[in-house]
């Protein structure tokens, strides 16, 4: 069928079996077409084709709730509420977004990004359900990589204790992003192979059968340990512990199993949890294929092969950088270890893994435990690297706060992905990073111009052993600059003068120094000359740099990929008044008081006016005025 | 004996049962005196005994190492360390801290204050070990309250992952600080009545050998079944599923058993988790009798009934005033619900409880399950107000970001315990919220400056339905003003002259609102008229108000008792550059770039510079430099 015809689920309710299976395919011949344009999250999407379809045939979305966790696996309900006519905008500026958006359609009833959200999103939502006394169903949709988060478990507990009405999907596809850890996942994995349970079970009943007739107190002995045997024997044990009734293990891609299941799961009272077998990347051989998460989410393919577009640009990326070098000083550093919560192939930490296996921790979705373990560590004199996104050490700022930063330990926070993202959008932006972090005593953060400061600033960050260190770096690759053979340290809070000019300075760091040069340049042909500051350290200033700066009487312009708002440009301010330097001049440019949508970077900076024209206006602007004043104080 | 001569733990290795028995004796006679006029964790520390005792006696500190969770149960293991003698300083400013403490002791090798850390802290230690390839014990001991926070089960998964050698003792009181919720808590409590378990074992095996002997196919059947038996017939089935070795229950109180199964868990490989039954309080009865928590953590007492000493101050206490407001709107308002993260009795909200059974949720210790399930609740319709201390909700910072504000749901967070809380000390100072909260889009923050404006702004957060609103209020009790009788509704982001004035302006709001008021008042007496503004709201701030006071060219001074950095004095800083404002004097006080530790708050707000004399002095100095100057800008 035409897909873009479709303008709600209800159609789905009256398909025959062969219409189901027919609207499966022209859904993933649909995801493959339009994702080998666009990238998007290919594999989990091509993952619950039928599982989707099976949820909208069963249940009535939206008074029926779908609370997808984490949010990319939305591409087909996207397609069955309405949106297919949008993929071409898919992940695009101000196109349909990647993940679910309640602005979109009133089928998105919860919006995400992060894991692990949707069980306390549903707790919610059921509570709600029942002080209202209404009837509909609540379906959250969850991983297994999400279920490790703790938030997840925390809901889990909380639901079974309640025994609240809800129906957990478990969609279960051995790999979140990268392949699982945990033992939760050795659990799952011995359920997926649940027909020896239930043999077992077959057979001790057999056997039970075979106990001779007893009568008096043995008898009643035997039906005890009946009953705790069915209790005992039963699958989904540890889910059964908690308080759910666990149906499964089911194959996904089953139209005829999954209606049965779900059937039987709507007619149940309190917390049921159906245990979903799906593939990632079904039907799309390439996607089928990997082991490793390359097709988690991808950019543009070719649709024949899945080969991809070879990028332009071939610096290193970020991640990359960072990883190799921390690998390179771990030869040498017997302290170094490295952590990441379930990110091993997005930091690049493959190599680090296979060469100090044993100093390698893939913790799962678990921001919290990454960072305190990270404590744990130093405080037995070794040195942790935590690599983990800007956007998910926010699961982790108490820990920062209260293990690292209280008790001042020596651990590496390798900030990956701060600043936009891009095209993850809202939920993914790097941008308060600074703003959590500045305030908290002991903390060191720095962000390097480029990737040979980034390898100096990796090596600054395993030489500093006076408490926590956080080295910020983007998404995406480096500027192809030449690189040092030999690492050095960076004194700490020392920023580098990169321009010299006598009419205003521009303080800015990491992704915004180039935009920084390149005002300056046009500024010059106009006969302005502007200094331009590598203020690589946020915290702690070069206050020795700003002192001079103020005698000099020039007009100050911060410039940050980052909130405004207690951002970088705050602590200019705060300098200042901390020194009573009442009459300075300062402009801040950064990310104004709202979430940042999903968009190229590019477009996203120029939307929120983090550009060169900008900053030459404003310091055109400045410089006007103080021809006119006759002085730099308006 | 003299507890205060113990220097170290070594004694005990030699001690006899009779001797052990006699030492439990003298550390309970030892806290329940010393904490009859400190107060402390009394309940905590009593239950602990024979275990602590028990675990110097078969392990050995520091070599081994001892992670006390939320570490409020450690005034045994620091008796036992030596710091007997310092018992009369306990919380008390510059004496011994209530929490383990590095800087105190060899044998705090870790410390706390925030439940649920152990396990990760100990994953990192014992990596660390098994890295450097020692041979060292790590044995975190966690309460089963604090066993149901996300952090703590993200450790579980991880360490039966890894299989990684530990001790885990897992101190189940059935009480963490109210009593517990949670499936966990079920599960606890089917394996305090294990004997059950273990007799149907028994019966099974007797029952298993009287099925007829089988040959060939049915045979192996018979032993496939048996293994399956064993396995799924272990106690603990919950934690030996995730990896454990699960030992218990044991008597936390018998020094027997806790020497046999101790000695038992040190041979052992792998985690294993030690079940053991204490009791709280035990060995002065109102502590032992206490069913809600009073004896948890208390003020001073009578030794010899337990009788509390009346406060001498009888206005209400902010939890109350704000749970009671909340709970006489919720008679109105069906939208309503209530929600805590384990503390229900700090938060005052047992009223509410009981009133509207069904709209109140105690999650148990998940600041982040509760934060998205209010999110959740908001998606509804419902007006969720979630209680939750200012130092806890930092484990919530991400849900805030991402669920509430991203969404934009009409969440209110009561934020109790804002400010300087004092004798718990660093690990509870509720500092950071604001530089936390303040950069978040769509947040509001206000806080009241009196117990009757802070019933008016519970009823608007009530009726705010434009997103998310946050109330702080302190520790402790109201002024003891009159409470006007009908509830206002307050301008959002509209401040409030209390005090008009002609030379500066203070901005605060507040508990350091009747310290402006002091500085006011003195400096009144020499000629200098200080305008005082209650700047109730945070954000968003009274702009048409700053607007006015630039013109009238005030210095202005900002007052507050929370982080510097970001905080709210740097807001003001933000607006005067947002408007080119700059040549007006700012002058900020507030708390500075370090951890702030335990004593009464005075103390504390003395030591920081936080006091009307510092007022008074910093207005007087501009007053001079102004006179000189013949302006305000310098």
């Amino acid at each position: 069928m035409d897909l873009n015809t479709i303008t709600d689920p209800s159609f789905i309710k009256n398909l025959s079996h062969d219409e189901l299976l027919n609207l499966s395919e022209d859904i993933r011949s649909f995801l493959i077409e339009k994702l080998s344009v666009t990238g998007g999250h290919i594999g989990p999407n091509l993952g619950v084709v039928e599982l989707t379809v099976s949820l909208h045939r069963i249940f009535n979305s939206p008074d029926d709730k779908f609370i997808w966790d984490v949010g990319h696996q939305a591409y087909v309900h996207k397609i069955l509420t309405g949106r297919a006519n949008q993929f071409d905008t898919l992940r695009q500026f101000k196109g349909l977004c990647g993940f679910p958006k309640r602005i979109e359609s009133e089928h998105d009833v919860w919006e995400t990004g992060h894991s692990s959200t949707s069980l306390s999103a549903a707790m919610g939502m059921a509570a709600a359900r029942d002080i209202k006394k209404d009837k509909n169903h609540v379906i959250p949709i969850i991983g297994d990589g999400a279920l490790t988060g703790g938030m997840a478990l925390e809901a889990l507990n909380h639901i079974g204790h309640e025994k609240t009405d809800m129906i957990v999907i478990l969609n279960d596809n051995e790999m979140s992003i990268a392949p699982n850890v945990g033992a939760l996942h050795t659990i799952l994995g011995k359920l997926r192979t649940a027909g020896k349970y239930n043999k077992a079970k077959d057979e001790l009943e057999y056997l039970l059968k075979k106990i001779p007739a007893v009568g008096g107190k043995l008898a009643a002995t035997a039906e005890r340990v009946k009953d705790s045997l069915k209790y005992l024997l039963v699958s989904g044990i540890f889910f059964e512990e908690l308080g759910f009734t666990y149906l499964g293990p089911i194959d996904g891609h089953n139209y005829n199993d999954l209606q049965e299941t779900l059937l039987n799961a709507k007619k149940m009272k309190g917390p049921v949890l159906v245990h979903v077998l799906t593939k990632k990347g079904k039907g799309f051989r390439p996607a089928e294929e990997d082991k490793i998460g390359t097709w988690h989410g991808t950019g543009p393919y070719k649709m024949e092969d899945g080969a991809f577009f070879k990028s332009s640009n071939t610096a290193p990326s970020w991640s990359g950088l960072v990883a190799e070098t921390v690998r390179k000083l771990a030869r040498e550093d017997e302290r170094i270890v490295a952590i990441t919560p379930a990110m091993p192939v997005g930091s690049k930490l493959e190599g680090f893994a296979s060469e100090f296996p044993e100093r390698m921790f893939d913790v799962g979705i678990a921001e919290q435990h990454a960072t305190t373990m990270a404590a744990g560590l130093a405080t037995q004199g070794m040195k942790p690297f935590l690599a983990i996104y800007s956007t998910f050490l926010q699961r982790a700022y108490d820990q920062v706060v209260h293990d690292i930063c209280r008790q001042n330990l020596n651990v590496f926070i390798g900030i990956d992905r701060s600043g936009l993202v891009g095209a993850d959008g809202e939920t993914h932006q790097g941008v308060f990073d600074i703003a959590f972090l500045r305030h908290l005593p002991n903390m060191v953060i720095m962000m390097p111009k480029d990737e040979n400061e980034g390898q100096h600033m990796v090596k600054t960050a395993i030489e500093y052993n006076d408490g926590p260190i956080a080295l910020r770096y983007p998404r995406g690759n480096g500027l192809g600059v030449p690189m040092d053979a030999e690492l050095q340290v960076i004194p700490i809070g020392s920023w580098e003068v990169l321009r010299e000019g006598t009419d205003a300075a521009i303080l800015t760091f990491g992704t915004t120094i180039p935009m920084a040069l390149e005002a300056a340049d046009r500024l010059a042909k106009q006969g302005i000359q502007v200094e331009v500051i590598n203020a690589r350290f946020i915290k702690p200033l070069d206050v020795h740099m700003l002192h001079q700066l103020v005698k000099r009487d020039l007009p100050l312009f911060t410039v940050e990929e980052a909130v405004l708002q207690g951002g970088f440009g705050s602590s200019i301010l705060e300098f200042l008044q901390d020194h009573d330097y009442t009459g300075v001049s300062v402009s801040r440019m950064g990310i104004p008081d709202h979430f940042i949508e999903h968009g190229n970077v590019d477009e996203l900076l120029n939307e929120i006016h983090i550009t060169a024209d900008e900053l030459v206006v404003r310091i055109q602007n400045k410089m006007n005025k103080t021809d006119k004043a006759g002085t730099h104080a308006l």
